[in-house]
């Protein structure tokens, strides 16, 4: 497992890596303060986290677990595309970043997205990028990212 | 290999898969285009071209090539996100669609966004994304997009 080492923020909060235990300890119910996300079987979840296990180092799931209720706090994941333009490069998108509403105020969104960005740049990609509504720009600011193009979506349901 | 059928528009302009040997076509030199894009080896190209094959229907590239040059004038890629939330659902995402300068107004980029929109619907996504400049804007919306939230970007080179 992978730590992240924030100054003087002590290790009360530690980023891991997602582990298949995670369900159990609320990671799914922390998601649905992000999105839509009814609930999934033990099965289809392992199965998922298998699949995503099989990326490697392509694509990496972080969790901070509160120690002292045992739920999982906060979490954030990341694809490595590959690309063939900037010299066959690669990108690093941060997806699902989320805080429990509930504990707020401790950087936790800060060192998930420092964990993330870390990884990106562990894995020699040019840039790291991600989606967020406007009123989460400021945010991200703070984790040293500029507003750059518009995304655009198209929902299929 | 599988094309689309846009109505009306004949056969002249058909997407294909991406091949290893569209490299010799200009593929490179039209990604140029868009982005920065050295020159890359063929040796470079391959590995890369292999690494996304691996994903099999988790990445495609696509190109539609000029009969009467030879030289691919649009392209553009696609990956399937697996994520956990929304029942652990899939997200298509387009990336890297140019349309060569000297081509336009045939309607290829609205063909290569239209083949990669379709095989993220046959791969089960509930929606398909994007980021593009403000001056795409309008060209995506005619290809059924909705301009959604904010790209942010930090560079590390």
């Amino acid at each position: 497992m992978q730590n992240t080492d924030l100054p003087n923020e002590g290790n009360k909060f530690q980023v891991w890596k997602l582990e298949i235990t995670d369900k159990s300890k609320g990671f799914m119910e922390l998601l649905q303060q992000l999105s839509v996300c009814d609930s999934v079987s033990d099965k289809q979840f392992e199965e998922r986290f298998q699949e995503l296990s099989a990326y490697g180092d392509d694509h990496i799931g972080c969790v901070i677990e509160d120690n002292h209720s045992g739920k999982i706090i906060a979490t954030g994941s990341m694809f490595i595309e590959k690309k063939f333009l900037r010299n066959c490069g690669k990108v690093g998108h941060i997806e699902d970043v989320v805080v429990d509403a509930g504990s707020q105020g401790m950087q936790l969104g800060k060192k998930t997205v420092k964990f993330l960005t870390n990884h990106a740049h562990e894995m020699e990609c040019y840039k790291v990028i991600l989606d967020c509504g406007v009123g989460n720009k400021a945010f991200y600011e703070k984790c040293g990212f500029k507003e750059k193009e518009i995304q655009m979506a198209r929902y299929f349901v």
